[in-house]
């Protein structure tokens, strides 16, 4: 194969309780990478499009290549590299996985290109060090972006993470209101110490979370987003955070919170319709604090990065 | 029904990283209560057999009076009640869900005498009270004591539970050095606040293990039994638990950590003769540390209160 075009989809990564150790994919939105064959050395990154100018050409600065490269050198690729072309399909710094997107691209790509029979989860690693270019070391978007469904990483050291299997049938309503946040800013927001009770809670919830996916029901999952140490934290860096949360609870969210590390806010639906008034109502909150947003109806995905 | 004998299990519960959260029913040992409907208001604690004398006949301190009186008011029992006799069958203060046990048998045997076809999972409020008078407000003793397999708290406020479906044969090695710690003085020593990196080692954990349970994926389970943030508090209340938890390790056990509050060291293993020779190696860690001790095989059951 000389050329591929993949897809890697948009993610939800720390969802409710789940800080740095659960994520799922997003259907319908997420970045492209054109790659090709060439010959010389290492990966060469030729456009960027839709970034609004803004992400840098360098391939050691791109998640995209940097994800490629890695798995050349995991596959000990030499004498041949590729060329890469990104098209951004998600803004930046929205808490939606970007990085990891365009990461999971590129690292899917390579293996395309000069993997040998090798598997996605081979990819997995190269991925999680991209991700630490752009946004620290974290995998919940890089893993979902890359094999799809729901993600939970056990372990970092080792790399260990469990696909959880997840069929029901749930919406994802997604409101960015027109800020950004950077992923390193949100951590630096962070305390370094959480109260013994709030691990009571989140430990019980994320294992609960977990139960839901496990057991497709939409009503676990939903009252099982419920995080009571990162997001009020956190929320302080969106603006009509809380009145948007209640408004999805309002128009009746199974469950809401913060996407990745914000500023978008994701909820839960078990319908379309409620979906679309979630968005509607969330919207209508942040503009009420006189912010834009926009917003999106997607769903869980069960697939990863994959060729178009 | 005028008179029942109920036996509940024992149980372990902190399972790995699920401090307060996850617990299992133990198949094999118990304690037993024997319960007849009798006139007059209340619950009379007749006789506690197998105590040494140590637990109190008051039934304003006893976990199985204290459960059963709870069942009686949640019923709107009056102008009857009911006299116990308690056969304790599990040391005292041990870790293995003691009181638990006598909570569950009494609730349970409270509600057959007096229900009209109301669910065990209806009794379990009235063994978390009743736990609270023995050890503190928590319910991953009680719940498996009187559900029975894995059971996860996902909330205390509302108390909110999950029965993890798990099926795979795992063999449980019990083994108790001759000290006892109570469960409040094991509370005391725990630090108010933990690392947010612990956090997110526990949650992830946590998280995996549940999945162990849902996928009856033994080794999953085992893994996941890492508890970066109780445990190694805790474990200086054990003197020679290192050493029996490397002994359990090198015999081969899938997992290992602290049973409840201590003393007791659970180790998990897929067949029995792992289990005994586990058993062999943490005794003689223990040995070795100039401390006597006492060694069970038992197994995750899906039985909790039941009458006999």
């Amino acid at each position: 194969m000389d050329d591929v075009k993949i897809f890697a989809p948009a993610s939800v990564a720390n969802v409710g309780p789940g800080f740095d150790v659960l994520g799922f994919a997003l259907e319908g939105i997420g970045d492209i990478v054109k790659a090709r064959r060439v010959t010389g050395k290492g990966v060469r990154l030729t456009h960027i499009h839709n970034d609004g100018g803004r992400l840098p050409l360098d391939p050691a600065k791109n998640t995209a290549s940097v994800a490629a490269q890695q798995v050349l050198e995991k596959l000990g690729i030499r004498g041949e590299g590729i060329e890469l072309e990104l098209e951004k399909g998600l803004p930046l710094n929205s808490g939606l996985g970007s990085s990891g997107a365009s990461a999971a691209a590129g690292a899917y790509a390579a293996l395309k290109l000069f993997g040998n029979g090798q598997n996605k989860e081979e990819a997995l690693e190269a991925c999680v060090k991209a991700e630490g270019v752009a946004s620290g070391f974290h995998a919940d978007n890089v893993a979902p972006a890359l094999l799809g469904g729901v993600v939970l990483i056990r372990s970092y050291t080792p790399l260990d993470f469990i696909r959880i299997p997840f069929s029901a049938s749930v919406y994802v309503t997604l409101v960015k209101p027109d800020i950004e946040i950077r992923t390193r800013q949100a951590r630096e927001a962070l305390p370094r110490k959480v109260p013994l009770a709030g691990l009571v809670k989140n430990t019980g919830n994320v294992a609960a979370l977990v139960s839901g996916f496990f057991l497709n029901d939409p009503a676990t999952i939903g009252k099982a987003i419920d995080d009571c140490l990162i997001e009020p934290v956190r929320q302080k860096l969106i603006p009509g955070f809380r009145e948007a949360k209640q408004a999805a609870i309002e128009a009746g969210c199974l469950g809401c919170s913060i996407a990745g590390s914000g500023p978008s806010v994701f909820a839960l639906s078990e319908s379309k319709k409620t979906a679309k008034a979630i968005g509607e109502a969330m919207r209508s909150a942040f503009t009420a604090k006189g912010l834009g947003a926009t917003k999106i109806v997607s769903c869980i995905s069960s697939f990863g990065a994959r060729s178009m």
